[in-house]
């Protein structure tokens, strides 16, 4: 359960209170808020706070005194062309602040992001919680052969039921030994600075993130990326959702320019070239390594 | 004239309207909201959103389901404890994104804060304004003769009204030349983006400016302070004013602790306790420079 | 001129003294050490220091614990693989620090790239020099009537004399009243950091500036682009010669995946589909506006 | 063992291969290169290079053309006047790359400095070895009563031995299942990016990082204090030995105005000033909390 009775109180009561600000607001964020979407077993994500809307972007391009817009299409073209010209400072004119709650293993891949604000959940301070992710059944895949570092074929159901087994078992072991060593009935046990060294990495922490508009965008061309792993990609999918009802032009452009577009090089642009003339190119005629040109072909093939 | 009569009817315009958020709002900090607070002859800054109150930090600074604090006491104490320890994540949680009018000699000090986001008026796109900043003669002072980098005694009445000639007027020539090679009258004049470099250091410009709370703190420490060159002291000081309505208990925190605190040396905190031990101690005894010990004697004199 | 006979004799000596080291060694960039590059008329570029070089770059990605690599070609083979998965944090364990002497409208344009280490010339302190950049009159060119922040036209040589006349004169007039204001022959005048705001933009000034390599290359590419500003693209062109020089195989995957690839948003790689497979596709019929098409059909004919 | 007998022989290999440079040498830190200091039972820490010294400080600082340096009493003159007033970017220019062998949970701390750059071993692409860390005995402390997240007493040999009982079962437990959940004998096994999700936080892994000098200072800062978590402290110590042997002078700096420097608050200074009038304060009459006040004991008593 990702939130409990308590939990959901707290959420509801800051939801029912709405005051009035002179600030930017998003209608479609407002909806958002404070509220937990679901993550994989045990976790979520959910927005509580936010800073700008579509229009603070063309506000902060024109530096302008007021709204400073003439019209939404008007903003819309400005947003466009930002963004394809990578025109990246209207954009972090935004932020966003996130409560996450996630797999340890998770949390390890979405720190190597450095442009952002983050408090984690202390578990020098605090006992976590007896909360584990364990995949489902068709989320377990074998180590892909064509691909180093990525999930190739969903396991088969008896080796599946082997894994689940292992990861349920050891995470309650483990778990088990964490909460004696820490100690209970008043017995002074060990530091929870040490006893937390027992958990493997699926046990769930929970932390605040906070990022402006265009570092989230490089987070979520990395992590909603078919490439990413299934575990990240579902959190950033989340958020994705979140954005587009923030900020609808922006979110739009970075889906063309970011998420549907593709960096071709110099040898992949003058293939094309090549190509739109008629010659007939081959991956040995393109100067190309055989895995730039499978992928280049993968471009062209949409 | 910070702001023309056209600019005051947009911010006039943003102040009249109100709208519902489920956001943290702070009160004090609404009353600033877009209202440019004139600095120095033609320069203003002025607040244009923020995120996040004194709660917000201390809901990160617990990673909590919802407000998270149990009194407004209890949070300032927090607060308090976590400024005393350079806890700095949870200040970084708020956030506040600023409209500053200064001179170019300015913004060239205030840039070097890099941990912010900006956008700036484009001289390559636009034309300047005809606006300069000239000192009031109470301020022209000469280079201190014990600060390398500072300010000594106020300029006598004659040379003072030397300077501001050629202040006044070598501005007003670099100016005419600068409209000149840009053109007028439907000729295509000089690119802007050369024509701006004649143009003297003391030209106004603005930028949007968007800084977390911890790393603004940072920058208020710096150039709030008495040794910061006045003319972006009085910038500091101004936003100084909007973050203690803002944040009042982190405001307070950060007074106490880094502006009217002081870092004491290994060897400054010898003194101390030699000398409240009884003992006598002088720059020859203490293991200090002079400059050191100078300091040393401004601390303990307040 | 770039740099005085008695700095010519410290740079002179500090290439004198080869010393050992036990360090990655790049040959190529030992022979730029401490010279002077020119750029304009009174700028250069030069690189002070340097840590790391191609197969430092692969070391990182690998985690090694000696030079943990086959070969060469093998060590570009994965180079390359790095730059077209957008895999930066190994490039970014390459550092590099220039010295560089530059007119004060480029340096405001330079620090907009916050991600580096910079130290600058202090006229807080200092008196800065007379040398100011006056452009060739080839360089003088008009207002882009099709880009609103480039350059068209060269001027006629008329205009040309009349802007140089206008340069050259108030570059004169302000630094004679700077140099007036902060006084000579014993008498006391004006603070430094006051009398510093008469002075044009086209001043020299100078800064060190350190940064790593992934970060450079984002410099590089927007500002070794044709549509940078001259007065800056032929810094960062000196400085391509030196990257070349140094991480040749890092530089060459650049030069093929950054500066010579484009990224094709979604749209465009949808009418590159059509067009392959034998449509004619007009802006029309592309989804795209008439700037976005103009700059796609830029891209397809190279 | 840190070092395998094959990885100590890469180590030599490039430690009897000195080079000619004409850049900055530091002796001192030449001795450390590349040699695996160890740390904890199989964790070691590694300088793999290094840019700058002491005399880079100064000129960066100086913004000069050659060692702009008269004598080497005079640089640490200037380092200390740096040091004291918060100068921080001329110890930026001094940059440093480790390789560090470290537990999970280490490096989850260790990663919270965000100014640094870092390439992690990959978990999703190799497999980890079979390498935890097990405390000594004698670093097996009770959770502490004063301090929330700290360490008291040393817990009693039985329950020691319990502890670590717990620790080295789950520890072989989870890595033999890991081991065979990602398969042998020619079998797919479940992919490395899930089997990881087993293992506790005291697997160890390794990572480069490159830091410059200032933000290293602020790491060693807070991890080589007191206060720190014992199992970064050591990680933080080790290095502190091998930057003491790069740049003597800064190093010296740091350890009188940052290691053995505190910061009072303006309360605190109130009441230095009033005890050295010969007044008797007590915690009742400083306006400090208890806490305050007993940390304000702490720094007097030293």
């Amino acid at each position: 359960m990702p939130v409990t009775p308590a939990q959901q109180a707290e959420i509801d009561a800051q939801r029912s209170e709405p005051r009035q600000t002179l600030r930017a607001v998003s209608e479609g964020m407002e909806r958002h808020l404070y509220l937990a979407r679901p993550v994989l077993d045990h976790g979520f994500v959910r927005v509580i706070d936010y800073m700008g809307d579509d229009a603070a972007i063309c506000q902060a391009a024109r530096v302008s005194y007021g709204k400073g817009t003439k019209s939404v299409s008007n903003d819309a073209g400005l947003i466009r062309y930002l963004m394809r010209h990578w025109h990246s400072t209207p954009f972090e004119m935004c932020e966003v602040k996130f409560h996450v709650k996630l797999p340890v293993f998770v949390a390890r891949q979405w720190i190597r992001h450095r442009t952002a604000n983050v408090n984690e959940y202390s578990a020098r301070y605090s006992i976590l919680d007896r909360e584990f992710y364990i995949p489902r059944a068709q989320d377990l895949a074998a180590q892909s052969v064509v691909n180093n570092q990525g999930r190739g074929e969903v396991l088969g159901a008896e080796e599946a039921a082997r894994v689940l087994e292992y990861l349920k078992g050891d995470a309650a072991r483990c778990y088990d030994h964490y909460e004696e060593m820490i100690g209970q009935d008043g017995q002074q046990g060990l530091a929870r600075e040490l006893a937390r060294m027992n958990l493997p990495a699926n046990i769930y922490t929970q932390w605040y993130w906070k990022v402006d508009l265009h570092n989230l965008f490089h987070f979520l061309r990395l992590r909603a990326d078919a490439h990413a792993q299934y575990e990240i990609r579902v959190y950033a999918e989340a958020i994705c959702e979140m954005v587009k009802d923030w900020v609808p032009a922006a979110y739009g452009a970075f889906e063309d320019y970011r998420m549907g577009g593709a960096t071709l090089s110099g040898k992949a642009l003058d293939c094309v070239r090549r190509m739109l003339k008629g010659e007939e190119v081959t991956q040995e005629t393109s100067g190309m390594s055989k895995g730039e040109w499978r992928e280049f072909e993968g471009v062209l093939e949409g």
